[in-house]
């Protein structure tokens, strides 16, 4: 089967372009001795993270508790960081039982999340490697290094749980500082820090500007996007994730109606100097895929040479990959413009 | 089981809350004889669905043919209404098909379209009922009166299809004069129109003010949703659904983190007075939903008298509850804090 043989809209990742993504920065982070630990969540699939661990990954990311349980059940089980603080009797008894199945290390940033982690554990018997989550960024986080010593101290002495280090995102040069000062703290007070995470694929290829990194998170250098095409990490043919989709309407000479919205592409929408967009169209790189509907992509075709017809079919790169795969149920992998698998979006939806 | 036992984030709809809006529009259509074909989009969910039939609508709307498909197979099979340009092979044989199980009608706005229609339908002795879209807003739709009589005539005149009349989107006052001129046109060339459909949830309740619909297409009158709470046709207590979500972080006194983002809500965002906003907090309502990773909500609880702890949970109104409910594989049904149903989202992701 081909790809003219699939039917639109049809989630595709070309995988000469994947594998290039993927052997790229593993070189990078083998060359500069920091372990590489991608973020899963861009791609959802068990196949995709296999090959990351086979290149070298030293573990994997996942966000939601759920994903990591998908990734463990599918062999993806050697270590898994969870950058999140879980919270709940729920899910605070399923992440106890998940760390006897894989090396885990979840983060927290509160007093509140530390007790219930140490609670579980210990009632368990089991043990669980817990992260202090240093707060650089306008998310979650400690938001100094003083705190992120208390907590520390806190989780040392919590039984159930084992000291790993800290994590923060995103992480460039521009935070060394912190990390600098928060890892000083815990030299002094004699606490270990076997992890120290970075994360973001946009700072990926400058990790090494923060040699305090043991190992940095990255999801969207496996695929790229419209955004990582723009800051120059990306070319069109390294952008590996896209949605295939037909023109069905031309309602006037300068605009096109693609068979894809928000409900194949997410709803996320870029700003550039010339308005919003919602997706890059490979064929058409003068059109402006300016907005959507859930099920109509709108696109402006007024400065293209020559414009797309009635039932023609465009790719077109998500701005945003990682929200663009979760709308999806399966995943066409492509290989010069032949069928070679269809894989199942196994982590799809798990945000608990 | 009650909702304080479900995990978190959770999507879930207050039952007595979404039937009065069911009541409330259906009377409203009754009172007024007009059709209500309410648009399947919204909620994706049989058990809806056939509540909605079972008032009195008069067949349903669904965007894609996918979403078709599940309805009729689930017995919402009275009358379908697909307001969209089906173009290609694999799904005019699959809509032929879909044909011959219910009353469905489709929309054309091109010659192109047309002539699969009745390619497909004329090779398989079936016959297609046909509505012209007429463009009134920025999506798809012929551009003039003139061109929906044109496309009209070929649908008439075409083997395997029948026209029913024309469409349009959004539809009010406003859009009164171009209807009537397009079926002016028609009486003259003796075209019959017994579909005259119009549609959106914000003109609804106004649709008398355009005697010439025969229908009206509305789907988030049923859960309401932050803009239909601004714009005042829904209360709080209307608006049925809602994310359930749990404060994980309090990094700062001014910000709180919940454990959903925009894989929970989409990443929809509203623009109003004050900025962005991805959702509104029903408990916190000086509280600013103002942005999302894809698991993390970030708030701004500056104005909030009393701020929210960690561990506290909250019910979020999405602004946009079509791609929210696309985001999840279930929706729990609660009456009064107590879950009645777990129903499955069957038309989740039938983007084909």
């Amino acid at each position: 089967m081909r790809v003219e043989d699939l039917d639109t809209p049809v989630l595709i990742v070309d995988l000469d372009s994947l594998e290039e993504n993927l052997d790229r920065y593993q070189r990078y982070f083998t060359q500069h001795q920091i372990g590489l630990r991608p973020h899963i969540k861009t791609h959802k699939t068990l196949a995709i993270a296999h090959q990351q661990m086979k290149r070298g990954a030293i573990g994997i990311t996942c966000q939601k508790l759920g994903e990591a349980e998908v990734m463990v059940a599918g062999g993806v089980d050697q270590d898994v960081l969870i950058p999140y603080n879980i919270v709940g009797a729920l899910k605070l008894d399923r992440l106890v039982a998940l760390s006897r199945r894989t090396r885990l290390s979840v983060a927290a940033d509160s007093a509140y999340t530390v007790e219930g982690l140490s609670a579980a554990a210990h009632r368990a018997g089991a043990t669980v490697g817990v992260v202090v989550e240093l707060g650089v960024g306008s998310r979650a986080g400690v938001p100094t290094p003083q705190a992120a010593l208390e907590l520390a101290q806190q989780i040392a002495q919590s039984p159930g749980l084992e000291l790993r280090g800290l994590m923060a995102f995103p992480t460039s040069v521009q935070t060394r500082p912190l990390l600098q000062e928060t890892l000083a703290l815990y030299d002094r007070a004699g606490l270990p820090h076997p992890i120290v995470s970075g994360g973001s694929t946009a700072s990926a290829l400058s990790a090494h500007q923060v040699p305090e990194l043991t190992e940095h998170r990255a999801g969207e250098y496996c695929v790229g996007g419209v955004g990582h095409l723009r800051r120059g990490t990306h070319s069109v043919a390294q952008c590996a994730l896209r949605v295939l989709m037909t023109v069905v309407s031309r309602p006037t000479p300068d605009r096109a109606i693609l068979d894809g919205g928000s409900k194949s592409l997410s709803a996320s929408v870029i700003q550039d100097g010339e308005g919003s967009s919602m997706g890059y169209i490979v064929e058409y790189p003068q059109a402006r895929f300016h907005s959507a509907s859930e099920e109509h992509g709108h696109v402006d075709v007024s400065a293209c040479d020559t414009k797309p017809r009635i039932g023609e079919r465009v790719q077109v790169l998500p701005v945003h990959p990682c929200p663009c795969v979760n709308e999806h149920d399966e995943l066409v992998a492509l290989r010069q413009g032949r069928v070679e698998a269809v894989w199942p979006i196994a982590a799809r939806g798990k945000i608990r």
